[in-house]
């Protein structure tokens, strides 16, 4: 922690996703003990990423397990401390050999991503061609995923036959699945198991059909602005708005931190566009009373898009 | 809104209390019809008083159903626009007339509080001595009680027989019956009905006389620190730290915008110590599965008040 004693920080924020947030009160501790003089204090705010960051910092933020956003100002200083999985990748990717073949997309999350020339080297010695690409400026790592930017699967998209994610979870797979439309082979080290996404891309998108049914009919649209610097797309907001009263629709934006079913009901809008979180439309449906619907869904009632043409809502 | 336009403003955030959103889009549209190049837009945040801004404003806010706070800075430019009630109070003041005697003390909100002058002069006519104080620094009106501040009642108290409180709900005769040990008298032009609140006020001091208890055990404290300025006690939040520590527990300061259930779950602390807004731990006591204190609470469990002298926490 040299670098917060050199540069005259005299307060740390901490934050931590929430997986890692059960450990925040000892990490703290360890933090405070080398630190005389700074006031330590970790953030309780939701933290799924590099794109959630407090707005407003205090001093340095200490932001645990993500890597940074390339093209996403702030207006602190932010130090990333990626976490790294101790299990070793390459056993379960030993065991996906045999269902790879011809040309292969590489990609994978901060946990594993540090292994990704260890799995492209093995994938090359067992005559599969691996692709990897850096994607666009959101990205920070060659291969990496994020649960709204798929862009370093999609650069390679036309090349390659089949696309293998390393690492846990379906979070990310289920994004590359919408996001390429490639079939996705999922090497997940921390269960120790190969397993596909294809169910669960067709009961989202059946789910998707659906909500955007629902929402068709509204009359009056919340447009949902996220506060977050990491996920405010302001000026696709306002030409929603523009686009809805076109139409005929009454629609404003309605800003907010974090979205909760609490906050959309309180209001007399009877469908909602988000602009904050991609995933929010997608993950959390059930959990909403109301239709929430991602900006290329709208196009769809728009007229504006087929649903033959659905794509994946990404923040670029 | 000429201000709006003379100022130069290019966007407006609108925001309501709770009992207000519903009405939010029709507002807006009533404000877009007047202002053509400004854009406006809508907090979807919780707003429970003037301490509720929004943090980072884009422009101007307009925030309705509220006073300022004169003693609270802020970033940006706040209009307030107060909700008066268009019900007719005296019918109510008339009816409790003869519940009153002596030296009454007389407290409002911003729905009522513009006809405290009539109401002073109705207590007059009719041979009771009505006292109004303007409060300390936090209090826009003379005899304006928020549910963190009494003391515009506090400052009259040694001098009245009785709190006469003209408004709707509990909300604020708790804060008045914790904050001063008077008896309270609500008429309530709403509900046309005249009440008392020492039931209630009974039960939350058992409430809180057992979340003590609970949390006088506890080895591993949290810290609630609210990014909200209007909130935000940050000295008093690291002095509750040292407090801790120095009695042996472990104790870190966890800052956030709003507090829930989730957040306060997904950290190791076994008891939480608010120093945002006071009525969290009062009100929303059972929505939380780990016991929350106020600051003044905390001093019981240290030994440096006694359970006897309890005292409402409040934010001066």
């Amino acid at each position: 922690m040299a670098t917060v004693k050199k540069a005259g920080h005299t307060s740390i924020i901490l934050q931590f996703p929430e997986g890692l947030k059960r450990n925040a009160i000892d990490v703290a501790g360890d933090i405070d003990a080398q630190l005389k003089d700074v006031h330590v204090q970790i953030s309780g705010e939701p933290c799924f990423g590099a794109c959630d960051l407090p707005s407003n910092p205090d001093g340095l933020i200490v932001n645990f397990g993500h890597y940074p956003i390339p093209n996403l100002a702030h207006d602190g200083e932010v130090l990333f401390i990626p976490a790294r999985s101790n299990k070793d990748p390459i056993p379960i990717v030993r065991k996906v050999l045999p269902e790879l073949k011809g040309r292969v997309g590489v990609v994978s999350t901060p946990q594993y991503i540090h292994r990704v020339p260890d799995i492209v080297d093995l994938l090359s010695d067992n005559d599969i061609t691996p692709f990897v690409s850096k994607g666009d400026d959101r990205i920070f790592k060659e291969g990496q995923v994020l649960g709204c930017n798929t862009s370093a699967a999609r650069a390679i998209a036309k090349d390659i036959d089949i696309i293998l994610f390393i690492g846990a979870g379906d979070f990310h797979p289920l994004a590359l699945a919408l996001g390429t439309n490639k079939d996705i082979v999922i090497a997940d080290p921390d269960m120790d198991e190969i397993r596909g996404i294809r169910d669960l891309k067709d009961r989202v998108l059946r789910q998707r059909h659906a909500v955007i049914s629902q929402a068709k009919d509204a009359e009056v649209f919340g447009v949902i602005l996220s506060t977050k610097p990491g996920q405010r797309r302001e000026d696709l907001a306002r030409d929603i708005v523009k686009d809805l009263r076109k139409a005929g629709k009454k629609a404003y934006i309605v800003e907010m931190e974090n979205t909760s079913p609490q906050i959309l009901d309180s209001f007399s809008a009877t469908a909602w566009v988000s602009t904050a979180c991609p995933r929010l439309a997608i993950d959390d449906h059930l959990a909403y009373n109301k239709p929430i619907i991602t900006p290329p869904e709208l196009d769809i009632i728009l007229g504006k898009r087929e649903w033959e043409d659905y794509i994946f809502d990404e923040i670029v």
